[in-house]
């Protein structure tokens, strides 16, 4: 399977290679300096970010299709890349916006080409290592950046609500399963685990009861050094018992039935 | 939008009022006799069942769909129907098999028409008031009938897989969220609400850790009256606190964080 790389041959000639009228959307998550934040591009001649995202080649599984935009987008392959819902309203994509568009591109589009259709797309979530992904904007986009939380708004078409329904996935998640393992540096202090929870669930949680239970969970090991470079009261370091945190992602945090 | 209703008008003009290379396929249990059930149909010309699916319509959206294909099947609307997984595997149908079904129905179907190409399915999962549900076969099945999950073996193209993504998706989510509303009648005694448990998982469960834990949920109202027509040691019964347990499927049933 050759990839395509020309945006004309995309816009006009896309239909020859890919699914009709389906495509992907990625909510790739990372947590720097204490804040979720996400993936973003930010289009040509316009003024909205938009989430990464894709079309499926022809002969190509959904999921591969979704592993290949997150690898395109971040470098990162083989990451833990989950389905989440299908978006699935054809008010969500506009022919005439789509028309619009390419038109600002120096592209023809008439309106019963293939990419002036209503779309259905596939949400998926990544929570992925910060230090590692090196963003790469696409070949509508100036520019591929990790924006905080509280500035993704106002997203490109129904992306808000995409995003929104991934956070809600996650905090949900956070629940029964457990969260952290490509989001932290292998080492961290309950505080660091504490300030993501928080980012994630947004809002503050008691220190104390929180550090209780993370403990009860029996996920995390406790080591031997404690965080340099801090005055007073150094904290403990932690790193995830591997074995257990793969268990408690199977069978729930509180071992399952 | 008007349903279509004539099966060689779908088989040979389909593409003109439904969406390209996409499905629904609904995953529809209910409780009876102490056993999980699913929904199947039996397919003509086909030794195999199949689960309930459809095409979208142009116009209408994918959950609306779904939603269509649940009510034509067993007469319910408005019920709890869950997105779980999209099937998106190039591998899941064959042209083939599209075109020599057909053939046995008496349609000649060409190999490049729309029916025959590869499709992407979303499935989804619903559980159901077994008593209440009034099986109808589809245009394309004979028979429309509850399977027990013990004989809902070998199924029509990949739908055993669908099935098993299902009960996964249903099995995790006993580990944070409660269920039995709609597979319970209104009152039912302890023992009836660990068999659905140990028939969902698949393995029995201790009796008395099973009590211990699910009274402590606090999602069970223990009402006065005992279940009749047992001759010893009648059995208590039990409804859901509705309130409690809508509360409990939105923030798990430990409460959330």
């Amino acid at each position: 399977m050759s990839v395509l790389t020309d945006p004309k041959k995309i816009a006009l000639h896309g239909g020859k290679y890919f699914l009709p009228q389906l495509s992907v959307d990625c909510v790739i998550l990372g947590f720097h300096d204490g804040e979720l934040k996400v993936l973003l591009l930010k289009m040509h001649h316009s003024a909205h970010w938009a989430l990464p995202g894709g079309f499926i080649y022809k002969e190509e599984t959904v999921d591969d299709a979704a592993h290949r935009v997150l690898e395109e987008r971040t470098g990162l392959k083989n990451l833990f890349l989950q389905q989440f819902h299908v978006f699935g309203n054809p008010a969500r994509s506009s022919s005439k916006a789509t028309v619009e568009y390419f038109k600002k591109e120096g592209i023809h589009l008439d309106k019963n080409s293939w990419l002036a259709q209503r779309f259905v797309t596939v949400g998926y979530y990544a929570l992925v290592d910060f230090a590692k992904a090196q963003p790469h904007p696409d070949l509508f986009s100036d520019a591929c950046e990790w924006v905080s939380l509280r500035e993704a708004e106002d997203l490109f078409m129904d992306h808000s609500d995409i995003l929104q329904k991934a956070l809600e996935t996650v905090r949900l998640q956070l629940n029964y399963q457990p969260i952290g393992f490509n989001l932290l540096p292998r080492k961290f202090t309950m505080p660091e685990l504490q300030r993501l929870y928080e980012t994630i669930l947004g809002k503050p949680l008691d220190r104390r009861n929180f550090q209780r239970r993370m403990l009860a969970y029996g996920i995390l090991k406790k080591l031997a050094e404690q965080k340099k470079g801090v005055a007073h009261k150094a904290p403990f370091l932690y790193s995830f018992d591997t074995q257990r945190y793969r268990k408690a992602l199977a069978a729930g945090l509180d071992g399952g039935w």
